[in-house]
């Protein structure tokens, strides 16, 4: 089976992933990173078997906002040290109770206490929690934290990352998927609206013109940056916030932020929303927490004057942040360089293994379904997207996933399980193609359903072409045995004829296909239906 | 915690629910049955651990129509055995495939192979499938089944079973859980409609008519059923259909058709809107499928005219058939009565054991909110349903289910687990609640979604009461580690007072929970604030 080859001989490079431990919850390790921002602490904890998968598994969120009053004072004042010191408490008593040691818990602390004039704030944080070891990470490393989150959960190559903090903001340049160029600037929302839009009334286009002005002469040192354009990857709360909330302004958050692109565009009509409003009633926008909404202008015109000062395409969204870098570098690929191989499948492969898929079956009706493909298109039949050849496969290594949750039903239940899990990689359109695949891998006429808002022209054909592939990958594997070793799908303007290659006694597998043979689903596909060959 | 006790002391009877086998799959086994019905053929696959869960993991559906032309012949026709024969090899290949013994395999012939006669189509059967030992039931037998899967799958005590299949017709008398009277007819949709309804267009009433008043005289020797009414629970596909029917018709369908009861005005409407249709256009009616358009209508007027004749509140439906009957008294509770305990709390115990659930912080979870519900009803909060004590119960059982999905959103994923897997013994609107609390445990101001067409007057009242309720018992237990022993709430007009037990160091309780002082959803349930008090 050629599809089957092709895919065992996919780059799998510095991520490994290895089948599932299975369900030895003995085999995982755990392991937490502490993130002590200027604006929100966190505590996230992550299950994982280094080079195999990872999952979070617990978080904490203290919106402690520990820079309030910093600009002014260039000090942590004593209400924000006592709010820090029980948060530690209570983080670290999470850590023990977890039965993480010291060892297991990456400590980083960034801007605020790096930047803090008071060195004894310090001090008192770590008195409160002398089981975690507290590292207040230079200007540099806090930069290739954020590197680390966006190049391994986008398909960053060559463009630039820029991560946005409540104290800081860094930028940091990719060539070939590694550093080129770094940097970093007191540009962090609660420092820029401290010093820049303290007001609680709406913002003026004057006082705008101010911050933007300000963004860039602290940006004429990174003559790095140029004015070259291309991809920008955002990390950090505000980038994820301001993506939500123009996705609900605009109906299109059915598959969730991840890879979603805030355009030019976007930014400047959230700008213009954000400013009309008081600050407390920013809040109020669809999409954005009250704790954020006094600072959540500060972020917008930040970005947007980043993204017009390089002239990037927009800003590339991704979930993962500071917490994810540490923990890819420190724990999923320690060892070896901080890079998973190939991010795209490497997703795919790791929600795979988090359900107890049955990797021999799937990654056989993959190799079935891309064969058919790939033969179809050798046949001369126009009608296939390349694009969708790896949208096809990564369908076919999830469509089971549902049944962990019931074998009825179980396409719907995988679709629900792809969407709600997400695929770092892959952007929003694509995962809502990925879910419908799977989702309609079973049965039914297949359409484009809650996100149709997501799709380009011909995504509907797609889907259907997809889907009904993968259907006839799955009757003929339908007893997990691989007696159907290889199948090939010939058309003219008559038919498409499914010709097989068979080990053994395949009689469910033709019981399967020929039932399946009227489906009126294949027909709407490629216009033509299916002949089963009756031969080998 | 008085709460936690009185949960321990639970009547478990006879399925005693250990922890779960935890995630070592060789621990469970794997069963199969086939059952040869007169209408459709299916093959169900079953993991399960004696006594402790289990869950359908593979299922084959072949809607053969064995008793095509039975009514006027009274044999299998050749052309119905060759169907057979092809089917069992297919079957039989699966069971082999999956690593299935003989024994492991129950292969039960119902009414079409037991009243047909020819007895050669039994021996080509038999000899199609040497790998299967097929058993013909006698009517009582089939009865049984059917008895076995209404009364461990549904709290029906006293009332009475139908099971319409395609041949016959089970009718089941239970007093205290146990059979008390029954019988067979040959009352089944296939047959009914080749006797009495075989025309290809619209149904008079007069044939209609003609068909009650079969049904009545075919029962008059079941001088048991009497006009005594009361519950009816109704086994088969027939059933499930017009359940799924009626629900389309009226927008009842969000959760699912276990439990829910079709009233005599729902089979009514059924009968006249499928009555006054062509036989194949009936499989257009939103939910019916196309296999099942000819029989669906037999299906409707013999039920109808059962409901009628005794008097019956209505049809109350399972999705349990004769296939889990066999399952539940062959397999998971071999060795004692045939009957679960407590279908609710096996169906919730069940449910949770199936994820990798950590059972000592749900039941702590659980026995603490309890107890604050039973304290705060105590101290004269005259707010509080006596029924929503074991909703809420089952709802702090599965409340992180989610969490197999992702730890971000948990409380959603638990609400789309629960739905869907659904909670037998629980009716439509039972289950969307306990979704609902379960759902809302962690944020939100709770609502009724896409469930208001199942609720009754006070039910966004009781998911708010005890989704915060439920809220709170979470934080008091957010360092899974039972420091909080109990908790007790006690209300005044100005307020809802929340006292601790604690035991070792509380502080990520305390930090938990006062951060959700503030909650507005807790407010909106008990119209007053909740006050923690800072002893203990």
């Amino acid at each position: 089976v050629d599809g089957a080859r092709a895919l065992a001989a996919a780059p799998q490079a510095t991520l490994r992933l290895v089948p599932p431990p299975g369900p030895e919850p003995g085999a995982a390790h755990r392991a937490a990173v502490v993130d002590l921002g200027s604006n929100s602490w966190r505590l996230v904890m992550f299950d994982y078997v280094p080079g195999a998968w990872w999952k979070r598994t617990d978080e904490l969120c203290e919106p402690i906002r520990i820079a309030a009053g910093m600009a002014k004072s260039g000090r942590l004042d004593k209400a924000a040290i006592r709010r820090g010191v029980a948060t530690l408490d209570v983080f670290s008593r999470l850590c023990r109770i977890a039965g993480l040691r010291r060892e297991d818990v990456d400590v980083v602390a960034t801007s605020a206490i790096r930047d803090a004039a008071n060195a004894d704030a310090l001090a008192a944080f770590r008195a409160a929690a002398p089981g975690l070891d507290i590292q207040v990470a230079s200007a540099e490393e806090e930069a290739i934290h954020g590197y680390h989150a966006a190049v391994n959960s986008t398909t960053l190559r060559d463009g630039t990352v820029v991560d946005l903090g409540g104290g800081s903001m860094q930028l940091v340049a990719v060539r070939r998927r590694r550093p080129a160029a770094l940097g970093s600037w007191p540009l962090g929302a609660v420092r820029v609206t401290e010093r820049l839009l303290p007001g609680a009334g709406p913002v003026s286009r004057k006082q705008l013109a101010r911050v933007r002005a300000e963004v860039r002469r602290e940006l004429e040192d990174a003559p790095w940056l140029g004015k070259t354009g291309g991809r920008l990857v955002g990390v950090g709360g505000g980038v994820r916030t301001l993506a939500v909330a123009a996705q609900r302004a605009h109906d299109m958050g059915a598959a969730g932020v991840q890879g979603f692109v805030l355009t030019p565009a976007l930014l400047d009509e959230l700008v213009e929303t954000l400013a009309a409003l008081p600050a407390l009633q920013r809040g109020t926008v669809p999409g954005i927490k009250p704790a954020r909404a006094d600072i959540i202008l500060a972020s917008a015109v930040v970005l947007q004057t980043v993204v017009e000062l390089a002239g990037f395409d927009g800003l590339e969204v991704t979930q993962a942040g500071l917490r994810e870098g540490v923990f890819f570098a420190n724990r999923l690929l320690a060892g070896g360089e901080p890079l998973v191989g190939d991010v795209r499948s490497a997703s795919v492969r790791n929600l795979a293994a988090q359900y107890d898929t049955d990797l021999e079956h799937v990654e056989h009706v993959a190799g079935l379904a891309l064969q058919m493909r790939d033969s179809l298109l050798a046949s001369g039949d126009a009608t296939l997207d390349p694009q969708e050849r790896e949208l096809l496969w990564a369908a076919a290594m999830l469509h089971d996933l549902g049944t962990t949750i019931d074998f009825r039903d179980h396409h719907k239940h995988s679709r629900y399980l792809i969407l709600n899990a997400g695929l770092p990689g892959f952007d929003p359109r694509e995962l809502a193609l990925i879910a419908l695949i799977a989702g309609y891998h079973r049965k039914g006429m297949p359409h484009l359903d809650e996100f149709e808002s997501l799709m380009r022209p011909g995504d509907l054909g797609l889907v259907r072409r997809c889907a009904v592939i993968l259907r006839l990958a799955e009757h003929l594997e339908r007893g997990n045995d691989r007696c159907v070793r290889g199948a090939v799908l010939k058309g003219d303007p008559a038919g498409i004829y499914l010709e097989l290659e068979v080990d053994g006694n395949a009689a469910l597998a033709r019981w399967s296909v020929e039932r399946y043979g009227e489906d009126e689903a294949f027909r709407r596909a490629f216009g033509r239906p299916l002949v089963v060959a009756s031969s080998a």
